[in-house]
């Protein structure tokens, strides 16, 4: 038998079946016309900012990547609650205009922007996280062409990454950002430019449990920012510290401590060189604020027996879970947390792997795992599934299709 | 610098720039309407069936695994060069439907099959590859409820499987099929129910480049078949001897010798038991059909340096190529074939990465590959991008959305 990951607090049975903010999940697939479904807690988005909250300094805003969860509701949920967003596309730029958050709360980072999209932001009024030096001279052609002052900041390569993190987003030779030697120059032609200044983005790494290593890389991001402000010749006006905070996906995975990452931001904030005292500062999240409030749920279509295993052939998949399926940025597949939700908290009988309906081996969501005995008409939850899960799938996959979605 | 896979044959230069069946890649994009592009090659497809219909034995027929490449105009040309279709979804019988090919060419494989989709492709008159006991009677009851008399086919999970082949689709506990010694139990049930017995699905592995790895399967797939109809004590009327037929992707392989397959089959065939004297055979391929003929276009959005590397950033990405990221069913990243198809055929300059325009590292279409020198406005290629392209990648991630194809 393989472990499972570890089921995120705050789910519950409510007569066996598995209950998310008060609901059965049998009610909520009945109201959204069936399975396969996401369904999102705004209950646990809600408690995680607000631990979020009472961790950080106050001085650190709380932005959210939207790249994370783009589901209409949960975007504007998350605008009552956070005090800006990250896009990634002029697509997302798009989705932000429809929940009416002002977009000078946003900024559009991405190593390959188009006219067409550094063109609306500019429009809209978004800062450009700038990711290289052509990019900086294409966005001042069309902000003349235009007539408008761009809002401006520079996405930074820094020389060091985020020990332990699931992707290294920065030491060494990257795509994203601009080498930190090179930044205080184009500092200066921004500024030069007649751009507004909006100061540094530097993201070092994301999915990171081990708070000290988190600790330790806002404080090299601080230091990074007030060496760069200083050769530049200018002050910071903002300062978005990344992201990094990851939540417990595998077994033997715990939640990152953010008390102490609080803690020894507090600390790092207490001694800031004079050319960072009026920065304001914000850490990026995306999979931290909705990763664990979001559980896939696919009813169990067959149950058969193969070579003495049993398989649980289920109508959902990785054209909507990829990474469930390990097919997603991992190399040693492990299993998310799982359950059988109509069986949810009942003792475990048997071994069993659940499977999708896509005709491929690839296609696995928890691999010989414990549950409970299911048969045909049960429902299977795969949970950690709020981040890059219906967005970051290939849903017409063997001619399937999205799946549901619903915010709770 | 990291090598790079083998380019197919059959796509040259016109004046420097990459044409594909004669047209210029620029030319086909301007008409479509800009990049990313997927472009099918029907030259290459008609080629490759061609090339099948020479080295099969007559008696062995030619299908279609529709989840290969479902764009409606690929479908539509194979309709027109192949003796039928394997479908995985209801979705993808609607496709076929469309098209107009008589669905009595057409057979249903999944584990799970939804019983909507049982009652589409039992009214529709598809063959159904039955994959458990299960399905089975869910089936005949569906049959029952409507009058008709089903087309019924069993996949049997074979004891073997494929040497070398990517996805390993047989031998020992297996999601798919009903395992060899169930079989003919369930045989005798299909003919008693009074369906219209179809006969043998075994499909024991795929993507395959070794030829006597794909006839020795063909050998022991016929053994079985021959085998399970005896016990059986019924005829075989047909049988689906899977696919396998693999395509060289990466640095060193080489193209599957279809000549010897052709010759090792034709003497498989030659003494057959009694029992399969009237059999009708066929092969289902996808891949080997389309994916060679498919190149994905994108344009260089930005070329940058960092720390000596250079980046080459597309409009293009992992949402519309993640096979070709190494992020779909392959452990160890390793280069497509890839070129830059403004300057084909020039001779290597530099050592640079290709990444997409999304904003995570694992956006990697070349990883430091040797090519021409590249600016901003000229044009990536990636090649083998034909089949689990478009439909098997993540379009709608980070906002994008999917890419435009088109069939020349």
């Amino acid at each position: 038998m393989k472990a499972l990951g570890p089921i995120p607090a705050g789910f519950d049975a409510a007569g066996g079946i598995l209950a998310i903010d008060g609901r059965s999940v049998t009610e909520l697939i009945a109201e959204a016309g069936g399975t396969p479904l996401f369904v999102y807690s705004g209950d646990r988005i809600r408690q995680r900012v607000a631990a979020l909250r009472a961790a950080l300094p106050e001085r650190v805003a709380i932005h959210y990547a939207l790249k994370a969860n783009p589901f209409l509701p949960v975007v504007e949920l998350m605008s009552s609650l956070v005090d800006g967003f990250d896009i990634a596309s002029g697509g997302e730029l798009e989705l932000v205009r429809a929940t009416g958050v002002p977009l000078e709360r946003v900024s559009f980072a991405g190593p390959g922007k188009r006219n067409a999209e550094l063109e609306a932001a500019i429009r809209g009024g978004v800062t450009l996280n700038l990711e290289s030096e052509g990019e900086a001279r294409r966005a001042f052609a069309i902000a003349e062409k235009f007539g408008i002052t761009p809002r401006m900041a520079i996405r930074v390569n820094p020389d060091f990454d985020l020990k332990g993190s699931g992707m290294k987003m920065g030491g060494g030779a990257k795509p994203f950002g601009i080498d930190a030697e090179r930044v205080p120059a184009l500092v200066r032609e921004v500024v030069a430019s007649g751009a507004t200044w909006r100061g540094f983005h530097i993201f070092a790494g994301s999915q990171a449990l081990d708070a000290e290593a988190v600790a330790d890389t806002q404080r090299q991001t601080i230091a990074l920012a007030g060496r760069l402000a200083e050769e530049s010749g200018v002050d910071l006006p903002h300062c978005n510290l990344g992201g990094g905070f990851g939540i417990p996906y595998f077994p033997g995975d715990t939640p990152l401590d953010l008390a102490f990452v609080g803690e020894q931001l507090t600390a790092s904030l207490r001694d800031l060189p004079d050319v960072l005292a009026e920065t304001e500062f914000c850490v990026e999240l995306g999979r931290y604020l909705v990763g664990e409030a979001g559980v896939y749920l696919a009813e169990v279509i067959d149950r058969k027996v193969s070579h003495g295993e049993v398989f649980l052939v289920t109508d959902g998949g990785l054209h909507h879970q990829l990474a469930a399926s390990g097919n997603f940025g991992t190399v040693v597949r492990r299993n998310y947390p799982s359950a059988i939700a109509t069986r949810f908290g009942a003792p475990v009988e048997e071994e069993a792997t659940i499977v999708g309906c896509l005709c491929t081996p690839l296609d696995k969501l928890a691999d010989r795992g414990g549950f409970p005995r299911a048969d045909v008409g049960d429902l299977v939850a795969i949970f950690c599934a709020g981040a890059y899960g219906a967005s970051a799938s290939p849903a017409t996959f063997l001619g399937q299709g999205p799946a549901r979605e619903v915010l709770v």
